[in-house]
C-alpha cells in the first residue's frame, strides 16, 4: 500500500464539508482504500468477485455439527441455481458470485456455474490425522490464487471471500487458536447450530488435534495442512491473490477470519488489503480480528457464511471512496472551517 | 401494519435455505417489510426518498455549539449543489435527496433545490422562552407531512429522515428526555463537537428550560413547541406522513430519534414503521431507540447527521426484502431441512 496516498487521503478528510471525524469508521476505510489504490482519492470500487469455495472435513466423523455431509452439496448446488443467501445479496449490491469446488466430498451432476477444481473429496480427520498432505493444503492455496487472478483479469478490482463446507468452524477455530496463541474454548462458538453440550466436544476434539500436531504459527502452511480444511487454503491464496494484485479483500466472518491469520503469518503485508465486512457471533472472529489488527463495518448478528458479511459490507466500502471523490471541500463551498 | 403478513413472513423465513436466524437482523427487518407492506414476500424498496429539513435554533445564543449559524445555510446550499455527505452518500445508494428550508435564519440566495417552507427565521431560545409556538409547531409539522406526500405520490416506497441545524442536538436531548423520562445529563452528548465544560453547560441550559417549560409527554405537541425545533417538527410529520402511507421510515440520528419519540407520543402506530438506521455515538440515541422499542441495523461511529446513517442502512434494509422473495426454500432446493 501506498503511505503517500493514506496522507493525501488524510490530509483530503479533515478538507471535506463535515466536522473532523465525523463519518467514523467511514473514514478511516476510504483512507485504507487510497494507500490500497494508490492514488486519493481512490476510485470506487465496482466490479466485484465474491469467490465462494467449497469442501468438506473428515472431522465431521467426531459429531462436531449436526448437519449432515450432503448438506455442502445441496447448497452447492442451490448456489449454482441462484437460490441461496449469497445469490439474492449478491444481486442487491452488485457482485459476481464465483464458485469453485476444491475438495467437496460427494458426487454430483457437473454445473457450468461450478468451477471444479477438486484437490480431495474432502479433507482426512484432523483429530487423527492430518487433515492434507502438504502437497494438498499448497495445491488448495494455488486454487485460491488462480480465482483471485481470473477475478481481476475479468475486471473485478475488489475481492469478497465467500466458503461453504459442513464442519468448517472446527478448522476454523483450530487455526485462529494456533495463530493468535487463544485458547481453544475461548475461540471456538456454536457455529451453525451446536448446542453447550456439542460445543465441549467441538473443543475437545480440537485440543486433541492440536496437541497430536503441535501445528505452529511460526510455520503456516504446515499448520494449515494439519488442522485446515481445503477451502480455507483456497481463501488463504485468494486473500494472497488479492493483496499480489493490490486490490482490497472484504473478509466474512469466522472461516475468512482464520484463513486471512494464515495468509498474514505467510505475507504479513497482505494485512493492509484486508477489510473486515462482518464482526459475527463466533467468538474467534473477535480474537482472529484483533490479532490483524482489524474492526469489523457491520455487525448484524449473522451466523450464516456464504460471504453474506462482507457483501452486505461492500456498500458500505464503496460509499467510503465515494465520499473522498464526491463531497465538496470547505474552500469549494465557501465556508471557513 | 399486517399482522397477517408478518406471520407469513415469519414462517417463510424458516424454510429459505439457510439455519433457522443466521441472518439475524437481516430476518426481523424482513418480516417488518412484509407487515408495513402487507404482503409475503415483501417488495424490494427501490425509490428512496431522504427528507432533509433544515432549520436554524435560538437556544444557539447561549453557547451550546461551537459552529456559527452561517454554516446552516453554508451546508443547505452545498447540499443544494451535490457536495454534502448526504449527497453522496445517497447517489452510492440510488436514493433521492429532497431538501427543505422549514426555519432557517438567514437569508440566501434562492435555489431550485431547496422547497422554501420556511415557518419562522429559526426557533426562539428554548432556555428563556417557548422555542416556537403551537401554530409554528403544527405548521411546521404540516410541511413534513406533505414532504412526505409528495414523495411517496413521486414513488418512494421508502423514506428516510434528515436534517440539518446548527445547535440542533440541543433541543433534541431536552425532548429525548421528556419523552423517555430519562435524566439530561444522561441523554446529552457533545454533538458535533462540543468539549466537556461546553457538555456541562449545554445540560444546565437543557435542565433551566425543562424547568421554565415542564413540558409533559402526555402533550405532545406542546412539548414540541417548548423544547423542540422546527425541522424537529418538520421530521416528526414526515415520520407520521411515512406511516399514514404506509412506508418504512429509516431513522438516522438523534435529531430523528427525537422526532419518532415525538411522533410515538402522537401516534403509537407509527412505531411500526419506525426502521433505526444507525446508532451513533449521542447518548440520547441509545434511551431514544430503547423507548421506541428499536435496534439499529448498523454503528459506524458516525456523528454527521444530515440522513447519512439512514442512507447506509438503506442497502441493508432492501437486502432483508430481497431474501424473503429470493432465496430458495429448502423444498425448491431438494434439502430437507
Amino acid at each position: 500500500v501506498s503511505a503517500e496516498a493514506i496522507g493525501q487521503a488524510t490530509a483530503r478528510q479533515a478538507q471535506l464539508t463535515k466536522p473532523a471525524g465525523s463519518l467514523g469508521a467511514l473514514e478511516r476505510a476510504g483512507i485504507q482504500l487510497a494507500g490500497i489504490y494508490r492514488t486519493s482519492p481512490p476510485p470506487v470500487p465496482g466490479c466485484a468477485t465474491v469467490g465462494v469455495f467449497a469442501a468438506d472435513h473428515g472431522v465431521c466423523a467426531q459429531g462436531v455439527t449436526p448437519w449432515p455431509q450432503e448438506v455442502t452439496v445441496s447448497m452447492l448446488l442451490n448456489m449454482a441455481a441462484g437460490g441461496a443467501a449469497i445469490n439474492v445479496l449478491s444481486g442487491q449490491a452488485g457482485a459476481d458470485v464465483m464458485i469453485t469446488d476444491v475438495g467437496v466430498k460427494l458426487d454430483y451432476p457437473a454445473s457450468p456455474r461450478v468451477r471444479d477444481r477438486k484437490v480431495a473429496a474432502g479433507t482426512r480427520d484432523l483429530s487423527v490425522e492430518p487433515a492434507m498432505t502438504l502437497e494438498q493444503a499448497l495445491a488448495a492455496v494455488a486454487v485460491g490464487l488462480d480465482a483471485a487472478d481470473e477475478a481481476v483479469a475479468s475486471g473485478a478490482t475488489i475481492l469478497l471471500t465467500g466458503e461453504m463446507g459442513i464442519g468448517n468452524t472446527t478448522p476454523s477455530a483450530a487455526l485462529i487458536s494456533v495463530f493468535t496463541g487463544a485458547a481453544v474454548a475461548t475461540v471456538t462458538g456454536h457455529g451453525a447450530g451446536v448446542d453447550d453440550e456439542v460445543l465441549a466436544h467441538k473443543v475437545e476434539v480440537i485440543e486433541r488435534a492440536i496437541a497430536l500436531h503441535s501445528p505452529s504459527a511460526d510455520d503456516p502452511v504446515s499448520a494449515l495442512a494439519a488442522v485446515g480444511g481445503l477451502e480455507i487454503a483456497a481463501l488463504v491464496g485468494f486473500i494472497l491473490g488479492g493483496a499480489r494484485s493490490q486490490v482490497p479483500v472484504i473478509l466474512d466472518g469466522v472461516i475468512a477470519s482464520a484463513a486471512a491469520c494464515v495468509a498474514a503469518a505467510i505475507a504479513p503485508a497482505a494485512k493492509g488489503y484486508l477489510i473486515a465486512g462482518h464482526a459475527g457471533l463466533e467468538p474467534g472472529i473477535t480474537a482472529a480480528l484483533a490479532h490483524l489488527g482489524l474492526e469489523a463495518l457491520v455487525d448484524l448478528g449473522l451466523r450464516l457464511g456464504e460471504g453474506s458479511g462482507a457483501v452486505l459490507a461492500l456498500p458500505i466500502v464503496r460509499s467510503s471512496a465515494a465520499i473522498l471523490s464526491g463531497m465538496a471541500t470547505f474552500a469549494d463551498a465557501g465556508i471557513e472551517a
